[in-house]
């Protein structure tokens, strides 16, 4: 059996499955239009036909006309959401992403009722989630019934390497991008194909829009520009290290296909040998923990991210070398900082402006005079006390103040109050490792898979 | 008695002491007519009568027509040397500056015998000590019998903050820039109060020569054209550590005369307060420590610090960070660095090119891509071994070669030799301080009067 066919028993929806589902979601358009009176689509993969077995997330859009107030958008939709919900005896939540919409659980299906509004190819959007039905539509238009396996078997590759999902945590391919791929270049084999050499920037312009500004995409590695609008990157989130993944699983999968490589390698925490060798790089590890709030991933993540850099411009800015920074929310969020300077003397040198500087020398001698000043290589040299002398006791300042000072010293609104007064641990982070499992299979990940090495080594196994 | 008059009942060469040296300086001028036919000159301060007292180093130059041959004049200029100091019954060696000349002791003077080549105002000079001669005419031609005794206060100012001496060691003010800087200001008190507002680069053109190209003069803070000789800094030598200290102390004395600027504090190690501060400051101290060689201190400090720069650029670019370095010399030579990081792990991060650079990232994943390599932030990262996890393991590597090697590797000549195979000291080198008295004094300098503290504090104590 070829690799693909074995791919494909696993992850093609049965015949039963298939025939389940849609009658599902027959049924659930015929409520919809019986409630609400307007169109609805049901968007991303299950109304495309591509997704995987037994991955149900089921997008139901409901099409608003253009004249429609969004105040009267936002109020009818959650309205027609929850009538739905009832109608299909099913239990429903309101959810905040631009706008509100209902997140239900209908008879083991997961689904969420969006309201938007109908727009025409190359119109303006009005709401962030007016284009699905426009992807939607294009997908159907263009794909072919063969392609769909060939869907399937990309999103699942991406999925076993880890660059699958375009969330902010995930930073990788969507389903929409594994469909426009498989569409510009006809089968699953062809993308892994072309992808295996492709270096960044990629651009791809399925629809050959003239004239779009490229510049616009500049540091994206992966532009795909959006079929329906063309002044969109599809793979705007795609960030270099899963861009390089992918391509590098690409020409390895090339060089020697394996079914290993649709499948992500089970969780599991690191090994007492590598936890040893984390201990062993002869570095620092310190971790910032909090308790999560009650904020969705896709708002979670980009804040962790903005604290975590500015963590680490803090340290820097104070000659703390920082060696690697993660961040980790799986269950509780932490920030994983490795330094490789993590404690200074006591004394700290400035150097100052050249003594041929004549404001500047002013200026320097009149802050620093007080202490010990001298001249070397025609420049002014101050020894100031360093305040900070470990990495520590700097972040705990910091982290040290009412949250509406850490959020002017730059940490992330939703962060700040769970992050005022927090310490940073030391050794207690390795006691963390130890007892959290999945902050244990994160930190495996991180430092036991490099983007060129895991892939070559993932090849070898198979 | 106000200070100035108290400073120069201690440094004015008696009535006594002067009529002895001119008697003895009569009489050799007159033996070397006799021996070598030539004319010669008494240079420097005992030439030009400004001698400090009991001072008495002599300079007899022996003017040679520019006619005759390089090689005549060495040759020649030896003979004559030594019949002169055979003729006094002195005893006399040969040394080697640009050209060899002949060192004596004649009843208890140290006396040097120099050929040089009789160039004129403006003619361009065929040795480097052919100057000397018109410096003396210079200063004879415009001192008038006041300013004497107001060059020796400058003189014995200088001294007296550590700035004065011309030579390779000091980097200071020499004899002839006193002697010019009265000519210029007229007495002691009018240099003083001048300097003490005096910004870098202060130019000084006392002869007012026109067209003098002043960039030549780039990095150098006192510029003082030769009056002799357009295209020369007088003050070449004087570096911003020294002329500040000049500047600072001219300001001070001018708020607070006192005869404590005069006289340098007496050479003393290091109090126990201050030993201790030092190892306080949570640095770590290294050095390297060889035997002195036969060359001259002008030969010896230059390459002293040429081979301390080297060290300094080694450890930086290794990333062991360097808070001081200081050069001492007055026993055995000795390069003392002071780090900030003298440790660092066992692995080290080297970040790479933007993934968009395709010949880059060629490069670096060919040479790294073996080792641990990921992408971050759109560039690519690798993590290799650490060869030297600590300063002193990197200098010891550095220097364990033989002196060919040491060559290349940017050690100057004569002390490669000396430097083959050292090794740097850590702990040893506290016990050197206590130890050697020299070195603890001087540590003592470097470390406990900075150029603006000092003149303040000496300012405040006297």
């Amino acid at each position: 059996m070829d690799v693909k066919t074995e791919v494909l028993k696993k992850i093609k929806p049965s015949h039963e499955e298939s025939e389940k589902v849609k009658r599902f979601v027959q049924q659930l358009l015929s409520v919809s239009k019986t409630v609400s009176g307007l169109d609805g689509v049901i968007v991303g993969s299950i109304g495309k036909f591509t997704w995987l077995a037994g991955d149900h997330d089921i997008d139901l859009f409901l099409m608003f006309d253009g004249s429609v107030p969004r105040e009267e958008l936002e109020r009818l939709g959650l309205e027609y959401g929850k009538r739905i919900v009832q109608e299909l005896g099913g239990k429903s939540s309101v959810k905040y992403a631009e706008h509100p919409y209902t997140s239900a659980t209908i008879r083991g299906y997961d689904v969420d009722i969006v309201p938007c509004y109908r727009i025409k190819y190359g119109e303006k959007i009005k709401s962030a989630v007016d284009r699905s039905p426009l992807h939607l539509r294009h997908v159907l238009d263009y794909i072919k019934p063969a392609m769909i396996d060939e869907v399937r078997l990309l999103k699942q590759f991406c999925k076993g390497i880890g660059a699958y999902g375009s969330d902010a945590k995930n930073q990788g391919f969507s389903g929409y991008i594994c469909e426009l791929l498989v569409l510009q270049y006809g089968s699953f084999d062809a993308v892994i194909s072309a992808a295996g050499v492709w270096k960044p920037p990629h651009i791809i312009n399925t629809e050959r829009h003239l004239g779009v500004p490229l510049h616009q995409f500049k540091d994206q590695p992966l532009v795909i520009i959006d079929p329906v609008d063309a002044g969109r990157n599809v793979a705007a989130v795609v960030n270099g290290e899963n861009f390089m993944k992918f391509v590098t699983a690409a020409k390895n999968y090339s060089d020697r296909p394996s079914a290993g490589f649709f499948f992500p390698r089970p969780k599991k925490p690191l090994s007492a040998l590598q936890f040893k060798s984390l201990q062993n790089r002869g570095t620092k590890f310190i971790a910032v923990r909090f308790s999560k709030p009650d904020i969705i991933d896709d708002i979670l993540y980009p804040q962790l991210r903005r604290t975590m850099s500015r963590l680490v411009q803090l340290l820097e800015h104070h000659e703390f070398h920082v060696l690697r920074a993660c961040e980790f929310a799986e269950n509780q969020p932490t920030i994983i900082i490795e330094l490789e300077v993590w404690s200074l003397p006591s004394v700290k040198k400035m150097t100052g402006p050249p003594i041929f500087s004549e404001k500047h020398t002013e200026e320097f001698l009149a802050k620093y005079s007080k202490g010990s000043v001298y001249v070397h290589d025609n420049r002014w040299v101050a020894e100031v006390q360093r305040k900070h002398k470990t990495a520590v006791s700097l972040v705990n300042d910091f982290l040290n103040a009412p949250p509406p000072v850490l959020a002017e010293r730059g940490v992330p609104k939703y962060l700040a109050p769970l992050l005022t007064k927090k310490k940073a641990m030391e050794k207690e982070f390795w006691k963390l490792v130890k007892k959290d499992k999945p902050l244990s299979d994160y930190m495996r990940q991180k430092y036991f898979s490099g983007v060129v090495s895991e892939s070559k080594a993932k090849a070898g196994k198979n």
